[in-house]
Formats: C-alpha cells, structure tokens, sequence
C-alpha cells in the first residue's frame, strides 16, 4: 500500500497553483496537473480517512448545497466531503421551475455566503442556463468580497449543470485510474460512452458531455454513441475533438451502439434527452407553457420507444475486449426486469458489476473534497505533511 | 452524587465486548449485561455533560436518519446524540408509502454511508417491513466495507420498527431504574402495559411489544391488558414468557384495564392498532388500495369507539398501589379535554405527572448516544478515565 | 484597524451582566450598555473571523430554529451565527398555520431542547401571539432546567415577533454606527421610518416597530411615516416616544412621505400591513375562516393601491440631506421595474445602494452570536483575551 510520502512527492511534481481561491465549473478549463493533482489530493483524503486521521482543515464554516431537483446522492456526496474538511452543510432547496436572474442571483449569492466556504451548486436542468448560473453567482460573490460583505470567497464547486458533471465524471476517472493500475495505463484503452433505452424522459446531457470532454484528456479512444436525433451539444464534440489531438487519443461518432462496444474496455451506456429537445423544454418552461412540456414529454417517450433495442444486453457485452469490459453507471440505473421493465442495461449485468459500481460512485466524495481543499490550501503538500506527522484521530479508538 | 469512577467500575463488572462493531436492533437479542451497559454508558454521558466536559469521540463524521415518516421528538433525540458524540446529521426523508425493496435497499444504503458511522431507522408502519428493512441496510453495508466501498461500517440503530421501539423501552427503563432508585429495586414491581382508548388511528405496536419484551428480563410483574381483538404479535408475548421465567418475574395477561391497574406500581397506558389490522394495512398498502385503507380507518376508529372507557382516570389511578403508580407514555399523549375530547389520560392525572413524563423523554438522546459508543469504542471505561482526567469543556466558560 | 485590544477595553467598560443565562426578545428591554454590549461583541466576533481566528465557544450543542414560515436569510444568518460558536443547527418547521397553546408550547420546548444551547423563534405572523409564544417558551425551558430534564437553560433569541425584530433592527443600528464612524456620531441625525408602496400583501409591523423603538434610544431624530390607516401597535408608538425623550432625541409621525424624506439622514422606506388588519387577521385564522382571509387579501391589495405614489423615487431622495441619504432596506426589497411593476423604491435607487444594502445585512451573523455570546459567557474580555493570545485558526493555512 502506498504511504502518505508517495502522495506528498506526487503533489510536488505537479503545478495546480492557479486552483488556490478558484472554482471548479469544467473539467476542460483544467490543465492536466490540475486534474491530476485532484485525483492525488483525492486519494491522500481516502488514505488518511482509512487511517482514522482527521482531515479537519475548518474549526468551522459552512458549505452551502443550492440543488434545483432533489438528489439523495449528490446530496450525501457534498455534505460527506464539508464533514471530512469540517464544514457544516447548509441545504438551500430553490423553486424548480423558478429561473433566477442578473440582481437576483447577486442577492441570493450574498445573503447565503456570509459564513460559506463552499458553494456547490447542481442545475442542470435548463440549456443555457445551469453553467452561467454558477458563473454569476461565482462572480457576485468575489465581488461581495470586495465589497467588505463576505470575509472570505466561497469556492463555486460544479455540482451538475447544463454542459458538464465535473465531480460525477472526475469519479469516473479516478475509478478508472484504480481499475488500470495507473493513468498512464489508459492511454489507447476504448471507452464507448453510448446513448441506452429509458422508459422515462429528460435525462441529463452533462454525463456524456462530461466524459467525451474528459476522457479525451487521456489519451483514450473514445467512441460517442446515439441513435440519429439524440445529439449533444455540438461545442463539446469539438472540444473533445481537440483534446483527442492534443492527447494522443481519439473521437469518434457511431450511430451504432454495436460499433461502439465492439472491442471497448469500458462501456457507459446511459439513457439522455436529445439536446434540440432540452433547447424546447427550457423555452417552454420559460414561458409556463405547462400543456407544451407535457406534449413534448409524450412526443420524447415515444422517440425513445423507437430505440428500445439499445440495451447493454450480455450479447453486447461479450463483443468488448475479452466478453469483460468495465461496466460504468452514474447510478441510479434503469435495470431490465429490476428497475423496469425494459431499460438501459440487462439485470445479470448490472449485477455482475454491482460492487466496482459501487465503489465507483464511493469516489465522489474525495474528489469534492479535494476540489474544495486545492482550493483552500495553497500548499497541500506541507498540509498532507504536518497532519500525518502530528495526527488527530478522526474516531477515537 | 456519583462520580466518574463509579461508573467506570461498574463497566468494568459487565461484559458486553459483543456490541463492539454491532447494531441494536431488538433489546432481546442483548444480554443482561449488555443492557446494563447502555444505562450506564448513558448515566456517564449525561453526569459528563452536567460536568461541562466534552464527550465527542469523532472529530467529523456523519449520523444518518432515515425515517418513514415525519418524527420531531424522535429525530431531535438522535440529532442530540449523534452531536453529543461529534457526528453531523444528515436526515433521509423517503417516501411514506415507498416500501423498498432488495437491490433497491443495497444502492441506497452504499451511497448514502460513504462517511456514515451510524444509520438511525425508524420504519414502523408496516407490517413484516420495518425490522427486515434495518437487517437488509446492516447487511448490505457490512458487505459494503469488505467490498471497499466504504472505509467504515456504520452502525444501525433501530429508531422504531415493526417489532420494538428499542431506544423508547431502554428510555424507560432507565427512568424507572432512577426512580426506584437501582435495578434491583424492580425486581418484583408490577408494571401495567394497558391499551388505552384513542380519537386516532393505527398507532404502532414497537411500544407495547417492547415494553413487554424488554421489563420482563428485570424480573418485574409485567401485565398486558387490552380489549378483545388488540392483540400484539404472539411472538413477542412468547419471548415475555420466556424472560419472565428465567428473571424470576411473571407476564400476564387480561382483557381487564381495572384488573392490570389494581395495585401496579407502574402503569403505560397507551393506544395502540390490533395487530391483524396492521397486516391489513400493509396488504393494502402493497396493492395500492387507498379506498380500501380509508374503509379499514372507519372500522377500525369505530372498534376504538367501542373502548371508549379504557381512559387512564383519577378513579383508575387511585387503585394503584398506594394510589401513587409512576405513570408513565411515551408521548405524545391524547389527552382528554387537552389535546382531544377523550383520550387516553385524564388531564388531571397527565398533568400531575408532566415533569417524570419529560424526564423520561429527558433520558432518549443519552441512550441512542449511548448504543452508538458502544459499538463504536472498544473500551469505554478506559474512553471515560481518559476523558475525565484531561478534559476538555464542551462549552467555554 | 482596530485592533483586539480596542474591543477588550470597550467591554471593560460596560455593565451588561444582567444578559448572562438571559434571553435577547425585546431591543427595550435592554440598557444602553447592553445594547453597546451586543455591538462590541459583534464587531470583535467580525474581526476575528477577518484573523482567521476560531472563535468556538461550543465542543458541542444544537442551535435550534423554530420558524413559522419559510425564511432563506434569517435561517441562513442564524445557521452562520450558531456555526461561528461551534453550534449545530437543527430546524424545526411547524406548520403556518397551527396556533401552538399552552401546555403544547411546554411539551415542545422540552422534547427539542435536551442539547439545545440556544433556540432562535421567528413567529411573526399573528399579532398578539408570537412574542407570548416566545416568552412561553422561556419559561417552560427554565422549568424543564430547574426540574432535572434539561441539563442547560437554551437561551432564546427573537428573530422577529409580532412586536419586534431586535436581530435586524441591531444589524441595522451596526451598520449606521459603522457608516457615521461611531454611535455618538448618530445623535441628530434625522431617519426616516416611512411606509412604502408594495404589490404583495401582510408585510410584519415588527420592523417599523423595532426600528422607533431603537433608533430612538441614539438621540436621533426619529419620523414615522405613513398612509392613514397604516397605523402600528400604539403601545410601542409609546415607547419611541420616551426613548425620545430620555436620550435627547425626538419622534415624530406624519401621513407625509416628502415631510419625512426631508433633509433626513437615512431613510428606510418599507411597506408593511395596518396593525389593525393584522389583527383581524390574525382573529380569521383562529376561526379557520379561509374566505375571509381571501377577502381581506383583496381588501388590502385595494388600500395599498391607493397610495402607489409612496415610492422612493430618485426625486425624493433629491430632497434628503444633500441628496445623500443612506438609504436602507431589510431585504428583500419590492423594486419597481425589477421584482415587479410598481414597488417601495425605484431601481437605480435601489442599485446605488446594493453594495451598503447587502453590508447592512452581513451584520445579521454577527449581531446573533453575539446576542448568544453574552448569554453564554460570563466575561467575554477575558474570553477574547484568551482566544486572541493562544488563537486556534479557523481555516488551516
């Protein structure tokens, strides 16, 4: 097992010096230390957790958890992550149909940051509008610091929003990391993030964004799939285009989600809405036109029933390299015969994978932690150092 | 007063290594000693706050509670303990007519315990659900850790179920043992358990189950008295003959309020639904049927009516030993001509007996507190000579 | 910049012993020197959060929130307040329309306090209601205290009653002590307390109340403004009037918003409900007649209209001292052209203020934990002396 010495020389080796006082919105506005240093800060936090060594770096504060939807997971990863730092969480549960504009956003930011060392926010509900949401609200409260209103800048961690899924898509990799033994190991590994079946509507783009947007980071070849009508947005196809170059990897489109498993190492098939559709709906919504979503809802049913075929069946799954890709999820899961009826993924093979899922989602804490502490720390090497070298139990024992 | 080392010598008399790294789920799966050990735990903590000295044993950490449905006494008392110890609580509000199932229950639990040291349940209301409920959480977490999913096990709390309500009954117990002034002293005390009349419906059955369970091992005369048709789960008064036997105490049974309350030195008079209207419900529950639950309501608030005169009145009490029983609920109460027309209690008698009653309540938190250090702390006893001889204030003075 | 020294010989001379174990309800019931008390706390709690310095009174303990409708900033502040301590919030959300009456009030207060160290109430709704409920709430705590079933008494803090709002108006008072560069600077200064135009309904009385009853206890020179028939509680009309006249200042009323604006040196325009209204309110809800309260609704929406011209526009403020007041607002304001139509003050007016608007409101945290502070310790010179000398920091760096 490695010991705290191999994180600390890790972290020295990488630059991440611009992450001091800064947000984390999207994975592509990192460079490659950046995120490295997330994935070693991440894990040093799990290394001493496991070694009952607190990692308390508040006597006190708050992290503040703004969610436009209800969300047990995301939830309980945010307040695990203040609690390992020592921030108390405070839940702020906005309207899900209220859209919140310019002086509003700068008040709501204000009022709620007087004691916030943390903001996370997940919107990502309405195209267009989640990412500037959080970028104004990062704004407004820099500006408030300025101000004399706020004693300290809340750090803006990306909970979800309308283009990227930063820590659910940061846990993926680091769970990839652990899987292949390394990150140099994933260079030319396939990854097929494909489009699967849902019987329910209006799923999220920010996990196939996300990951064609970090994935290609590695070196990986990464394969989009969907059937014809359920595009992204194409911004991040070109900006995964690019990292593929910049990476020594590759991009990829199919329309076939044969293609895309064929030889794959890890498949993510996961149901979401065609971007043109979520461009409607957040229109829609704009004008309270209640009888129009529930028009469009039927229409996207229906276009979904169409692709029921997509399915990551056992017959799929033994098309990957060696029958054995790794099985990646967000969770929760529309499971065949579990979950539904008829849904992305065939029951024996969720199953079969149940625990690595499992502990795939166990990652998101740590890497909300450790993007709140590289925010926070300016040294978290000589952090790392002195908490081990001097150690407060975190469970007295 | 007791000091510190009294209590540190009684632990030291008990063995009840087994509650290390284990739930408490029912108090007959507990040994003597290993209830003897949560008073005690309990008496230390409170004598240790009155002291002003800090008892937190975790420097961060999350308690779960995960209720059925809406409980503030309940939700405060665990809140109160998990604090007391250093735990932050995170409340998990799922649906009330929601019952989950296997794999369900599997997901749920891994992804809410990532930094959980320990899950409090109350699921009461159906029926066969609430109890499996809380082993299938244990379980899966268990295999959870091993699985590496989670860097600790969190340790389930039984906050109500099906079954027992055990944190209410160990409550109890410990007032009584303060009020007759040690346990031995209850040896051979007649303890009254009789339904009483109620303007509402379908109260649960943990209470009167886990008051008959648990005073039958301190070798008291434990009565159960309720109408015709109120019967309890037969297993349970199995598991009260058998207690009974082996404490050197008696359980009885009668259909007679009068009969139970004639020389009791404790009376619980307390409404509770008939068992086989529970299994009903749940049955409807299971199917959907909402017309079919608001005919069994009727029915069942008119077989209520019926009882109308099984009231806790000054007449009743003053046939109890020496016209001064110790009264006691677990509140809240209906009390007539107070919080309804008719109701369990005269409001003369309930008011007589307000400030026990609290003081009973009083006694919930540091029992919850205390479950959860058992099965958290290898030693207490070495726990509380250390905290004691170097301590720290929990509030500055 | 002050320095810790500064704020060290303030509290040394000042005389507020009487706040220890008391509760904050009315800013009247206070002296001078309690009132200055409360401020040099504050100012001194502010500071050491700009060192970095912890300021945790608490190892452990709940701050408990008891609220009767939705508030975002007052919970917010509350949470931020009892953190600072080293409290944790537990909320307690009653319904809005549930009337608590006596011995329910005392079975509450018992069954939530048992670790409570402090409870911040906000009943506000119903006239002749919220401050008796807090006042109830005192007692049956002390009770409970004195009786063995709460181990400490939890202080009680009003965030805002029928009668008055003593955490906003002192936030408010703070921030004019800052912005005149010291308290004696205030002696003179004219405000102006006026009614303002609101499209919204039922706004509380406390703030106009709280703010006569205060302001005048600064020798200012105190205008209430509004419509006839927008009358407050006389009683407190009462005591502005001799706060007036003990401190050298003067209160005055008039139906004439330009009269007040005149030459005023602050001015706090903001609409609220006749008393009268409130009270027949108040008597609808007890009756649970919905109707009525609909047609009172629309009543007072018309009797609003009536008096739309009560803005503040660019051209009232004009004619304020040298074009200059400070202009104030306890948030969140009803701002023409930007939340609605019509409201109690024009947007740019409301935009030239909004950076001295949302320091007004940084206040709030502070002025809570210190109303806390002063009931929990003794000798707060000697605390912040100690703290300050052996600092522990609250964010590692």
């Amino acid at each position: 097992m490695k010991g705290i010495d191999f994180y600390i020389e890790k972290l020295k080796e990488l630059d991440y010096r611009n992450m001091y006082n800064n947000d984390f919105i999207l994975t592509w506005e990192k460079t490659r230390d950046e995120l490295e240093a997330v994935f070693t800060v991440a894990d040093t936090l799990r290394y001493m957790r496991e070694q009952n060594i607190s990692t308390r770096i508040f006597d006190s504060g708050l992290g503040i958890s703004l969610f436009r939807d209800n969300s047990t997971r995301t939830r309980f990863s945010f307040a695990s992550a203040c609690n390992l730092l020592g921030l108390e969480v405070q839940d702020l549960e906005e309207g899900k149909s209220q859209i919140a504009h310019g002086e509003t956003v700068r008040e709501t930011a204000n009022m709620i940051s007087f004691m916030a060392d943390v903001v996370g926010i997940r919107d990502d509900m309405y195209i267009g509008k989640g990412n500037k949401y959080i970028r104004n609200f990062s704004k407004y409260v820099r500006q408030g610091h300025e101000d004399g209103i706020l004693e300290q800048i809340p750090t803006l961690v990306n909970l979800q929003c309308d283009i990227d899924h930063p820590t659910q898509t940061m846990a993926d990799l680091l769970h990839l990391i652990h899987h292949f033994n390394g990150i140099d190991n994933l260079k030319g590994k396939k990854i097929a993030m494909t489009w699967a079946y849902s019987p329910s509507y209006g799923k999220p783009l920010s996990v196939p964004q996300g990951i064609i947007g970090l994935m290609t980071r590695m070196g990986m070849d990464v394969v989009l799939a969907h059937p014809k009508g359920y595009e992204i947005m194409s911004d991040i196809e070109g900006i995964a285009s690019n990292n593929a170059k910049e990476s020594g990897g590759t991009f990829t489109k199919t329309n076939s989600m044969e293609e895309a498993f064929k030889d794959a190492d890890i498949v993510y098939p996961k149901s979401w809405a065609p971007y043109v559709a979520m461009e409607k709906r957040t229109e829609l919504y704009g004008q309270g036109d209640m009888k129009g979503i529930d028009e469009l809802e039927k229409q996207l049913l229906a276009q979904n029933k169409e692709h029921i075929d997509w399915q990551c069946t056992e017959e799929l799954m033994n098309t990957t390299k060696n029958g054995k890709a790794l099985y990646m999820h967000c969770l929760p899961a529309d499971i065949t015969d579990i979950s539904c009826k008829s849904g992305e993924v065939a029951g024996s093979v969720f199953n079969r994978y149940r625990s690595p899922l499992y502990k795939q989602a166990s990652y998101k804490p740590y890497i909300i932690a450790s993007m709140i502490l590289l925010s926070k720390i300016k040294d978290p090497a000589e952090l790392f150092d002195k908490l081990s070298k001097n150690p407060t139990k975190r469970k007295w024992d």
